[in-house]
Order: C-alpha cells, then sequence, then structure tokens
C-alpha cells in the first residue's frame, strides 16, 4: 500500500495538469493529505461511494497516461543517470561520464 | 510556416500517445509525409473542409498539451544541456558540469 502511495504521489505530480479540477482536489487530499474517503465525502457533501468510484477512476486515467507518456519511468532513469554522473563528474572520469550523457540524451 | 511545421512534427511527436487513431493519421499525412488536405482526404474518403477541422482541432489539443505538460519545452533546455556536457566532459572541465547537470535535475 505504501507503494502504490508512493507512486500514486509520483503519477499524480507527472500528470495533475491533464485532471479536472474535482479529481485533482480528490487526489491530492487523499494521497497527500491523507484524508480518509469518509472525510473528503464530508467535505465536498458527496456520497462516500462517490469520492472511492472517482479516485478509482482517476487513478486508473494516471496509470492509463503513464502507459502512453513514460514521464514517470523516464523520470527514474534520468534521475539515476543523474545520480551517477554527479559522481562521475567528481572523480573526473570523463570517457564513462560521455557515455552517461548519451544515454541520458536517449531518454528525450 | 517551416517553424509551424517544425514545432507540430516536435509536438505530435511527444504526444501522439494521446490522439485517437484518425487523428494520429492525419497529422502523420499532413505534417510527416506532406500529403496535401486535398490527397488526404481522397484517401479516406471524406471533404476536404472535414479533413481540415479535424487538423485544426489536433493542433489545438497538441498546443493544449503542451501548455500543460511542457515536454517540447523541456526536451528543448535539455538537450542544449546535454550539448554544452558533452563539450565540457571531453574538455574536463568538471566543476561547470557539476553545475549543469543540477541544472538539467531541476528539469524533471
Amino acid at each position: 500500500m505504501l507503494e502504490k502511495t508512493n507512486r500514486m504521489n509520483y503519477l499524480y505530480d507527472f500528470y495533475q495538469a491533464l485532471l479536472t479540477p474535482k479529481q485533482s482536489s480528490y487526489m491530492a487530499l487523499y494521497y497527500l493529505d491523507d484524508y480518509s474517503l469518509g472525510e473528503i465525502a464530508e467535505e465536498y457533501d458527496v456520497s462516500r461511494q462517490a469520492v472511492y468510484d472517482n479516485i478509482k477512476r482517476t487513478e486508473a486515467m494516471l496509470e492509463e497516461y503513464e502507459e502512453k507518456l513514460l514521464l514517470f519511468e523516464k523520470f527514474q532513469k534520468r534521475s539515476e543517470l543523474i545520480t551517477k554522473m554527479k559522481q562521475l563528474a567528481s572523480d573526473g572520469e570523463n570517457s564513462v561520464l560521455a557515455e552517461m550523457i548519451a544515454e541520458l540524451e536517449k531518454l528525450d
């Protein structure tokens, strides 16, 4: 569950601009602010089931966007590369660094 | 017009996964394969106006996605950085390189 929360936080971060304001509010309250479904339902004066359905649909949408655009996957790969590159840059190992930069370029 | 074609080619490249198959086909024929509106209309047995309207709507959608996700803008910034980093890596200027890698990281 923690892993899913973590993933949803990232997907929300990458794709929130593509959600409706209501979808975005529910997701932020549920995943970022740790509200329960019941608390969100009360806040918006709707049923708990309505909040649950909306969040489930939004989760599926975020996964669909990720399947199509891979922003989170690329971000993870880029982060790994950048960490290694920083180490190498401080070590002065430039030929290996050049290979990594080439790999980074392929991600775009 | 050439600049617009170039921009549309890039936007299409970044966001084509979010288009419908028909939108995607029309855009590919018009922007990548340089078909005329009339040729696409003939190919799909629809009116020239229908093709024109579809392409105009798709162009607006692509610009809207770019406004929200900035994939093309980030790609351009990343490309610039990568070009400079390659030069620096081959020159062995590591402290400047480290600053650039930090800048690259901020784009994610």
